[in-house]
């Protein structure tokens, strides 16, 4: 049996088309008695949005995975630019070294660490160090950065995070993850070896090594601190191979994101991300300029992820509206297709992510015209998409760009 | 590429949620002009399940197994357990067996048999014994039961079905199955022997001779029947290995149905059989005092399927009704989680089983409200779950109760 996204890959046509992806972080949400049985995406007032929705636009829910589940930005990313989140799995690791604006190289291994506290016996009395205050982390994190800069041949590259928890990346040759962890998960125990978990792995076999050398390094430097006098390690990860979105989908994209962990997960596959505009005005404005450059851009928009997780009903209303109100900017130079969506929902009475089907809204001179009057969840429903797995939307933007080849005759 | 099931299973947290899975046997139906253009869900008058809409639930509709697949309750209900009808495939001795009520046990193979008509060439004339009445049926394996209690070490269990039908199961150490049928499939020929389906199976062949002595010792006993004077043997298999329920999902469950074979069903997967009510009432009843002992509660109700089979919309319509009645008796301890569909429909223009995706209610404090007043077919139609493989309800349950962990960062 044909591979499906090989059979894509055999009908992609290259073409002049430009395709906008408008990701509203965690938009979808749920209607619950307390916000008078309507969503934000409903209590909105969105004319400009609703003007689109007027001009032709086919609407649906999607799956960020599968049903039931709740997807990370991570994944519910990857599968928004048509990779599958089962097959191109990113280390935690990985994940938050992006969220700290580290650029990873090709190679890297990433691990998240947190600061802990051990006892004379090195048995671990604290896995979060008392949850020391961000100053303290950093203090400690360019104590090590400034003392250790290598172990071997291997490049230590260490980022603060918040409170407790900060980032180390190896780099060199021959190095590979994923290792085992070097948390015990409870206190009480020592801290554990990072293992290989592929023991026939040279290179796991080297990073293996790598850690356990940056670890005697660095326990005698924080040997007298009365917190943070030891670490523990996850999510050891490379940077997974994946195969770059210019390749996949004959599509030369930029990111237009503001926040770091989304240009990380962008510059994953190979996205060009401009930097500069802070607000959702000057991304779109900025997308104007950079109209010629790209096939593809990616917006990310944080703000409605953001109100959802504190709850925030409200706010997240507003959110919306104020991506409305700069939405006109954006359709000054209406891209072939537009698609507006998000990476998941983050519904409010959840304050969090979550596994409801995100909303999508599809315009373009093919996208049909399901007849709805509004961009919303309960709209959605009825649409012509039904209900399909987010790494599909790609594949049906770039058939509105009509990039696809007929398949057989 | 991860496992889907594995990934789930990684991701499921233990909690103290109840969820009830109240299944409406065949309750999908088909609008059609003999009955008003209206499905039985939609002509019934049922105030306690509109009044459950109207505090929010998620509908949608779900494929027992495959577009146009129409399942037997076997697989039915195996996808609503969350396991893959394709995958754990059940055979139909065992599910005969269930059907009698028969326990299994593991390495128990059941075979389903029909008494059927010999010439004196020992060529099959009538593959049903010209229909002989239960009580014949009856009568004959009361017989050979009291003749044949062994065939080797192999302990043999009989017991009589309706009319020719009845089910021989074979207990003892290193049985398997699956044999082939020893229906020649048409009359004027003689019966074939059971065989190994893996010919290099000690198990299957140990299994195939037991068989063969059975018939044997049978054949003498029947010679002066007048029309059972033989009979096939079909769907020889043993009780598949199937994951339990409660390591599967890490919910304790229990059954609350009145017919054998979906007792049988639960049993399968290890839930634990609750024996008793005779009512939908009773069984509502029965689930508020074992509230506190499980997790997880499949309630099972035959008529919606039963009116379903004879044609009979008027009471197909009306046993939606008296569930609805006894509706308030469950909610006087609403579960955490509650969905309420069929294992598949029994539309009464088909008077069978059919491939129509059942409508399926689910509600929860985080299931949304999508607004619909009833639920029916059509408002499923454009429930915010899409059209589902039935196999993912438990998963959105399970999502519902809040048991799974986010995936990804």
């Amino acid at each position: 049996m044909k591979n499906l996204d090989a059979l894509y890959s055999e009908l992609t046509l290259k073409t002049n088309a430009k395709l906008v992806l408008l990701v509203l972080d965690g938009v979808g949400d749920i209607a619950t008695a307390p916000t008078g049985n309507m969503t934000p995406l409903e209590a909105a007032k969105t004319p400009n949005l609703d003007a689109l929705v007027g001009q032709g636009c086919a609407q649906g829910r999607m799956l960020p995975l599968a049903p039931g589940i709740t997807p990370g930005s991570g994944p519910g990313h990857l599968a928004l630019f048509g990779y599958d989140p089962l097959e191109f799995q990113v280390g935690r690791g990985v994940i938050e070294a992006l969220g700290l604006g580290l650029e990873l190289k090709p190679g890297d291994v990433a691990a998240r660490a947190n600061f802990c506290t051990l006892d004379a016996k090195g048995l671990v009395t604290d896995r979060r160090a008392g949850r020391i205050a961000t100053e303290v982390c950093e203090e400690l994190c360019a104590k090590l950065s400034a003392k250790i800069k290598k172990v071997g041949d291997v490049e230590v590259i260490i980022k603060a995070g918040k409170e407790h928890r900060f980032v180390v990346i190896f780099r060199g040759k021959g190095l590979e993850g994923p290792l085992t962890s070097t948390d015990p998960n409870r206190e009480g125990l020592a801290l554990l070896q990072a293992m290989p978990e592929a023991p026939q792995s040279a290179a796991q076999k080297k990073t293996a090594k790598a850690v356990a050398d940056f670890y005697k390094l660095a326990r005698p430097i924080l040997a007298g601190q009365p917190k943070a006098n030891g670490f523990l390690m996850r999510g050891i990860a490379h940077q997974p191979h994946i195969p770059l979105f210019q390749d996949r989908y004959l599509l030369k994209a930029a990111c237009l994101a503001v926040y770091p962990m989304y240009k990380g997960l962008a510059q994953l596959v190979g996205m060009v991300k401009i930097e500069g505009p802070q607000t959702i005005a000057e991304q779109f404005q900025r997308y104007l300029k950079e109209y010629d450059r790209y096939d593809f851009f990616f917006i990310h928009f944080k703000y409605t992820d953001k109100y959802g997780e504190d709850g925030n009903f409200a706010a997240k209303t507003k959110a919306i509206e104020e991506l409305d109100a700069a939405l006109p900017i954006l359709l000054q130079k209406q891209p072939d297709v537009l698609a507006i969506t998000g990476d998941h929902s983050t519904p409010c009475a959840i304050k969090g992510h979550s596994w409801h089907p995100q909303p999508v809204l599809l315009h373009s001179a093919y996208s049909g015209n399901d007849k709805l009057e509004r961009f919303t969840e309960t709209g959605a429903n009825s649409g012509s998409l039904g209900v399909f797995e987010a790494k599909y939307l790609i594949r049906l933007m770039q058939a509105n760009a009509k990039m696809f080849d007929k398949f057989g005759a």
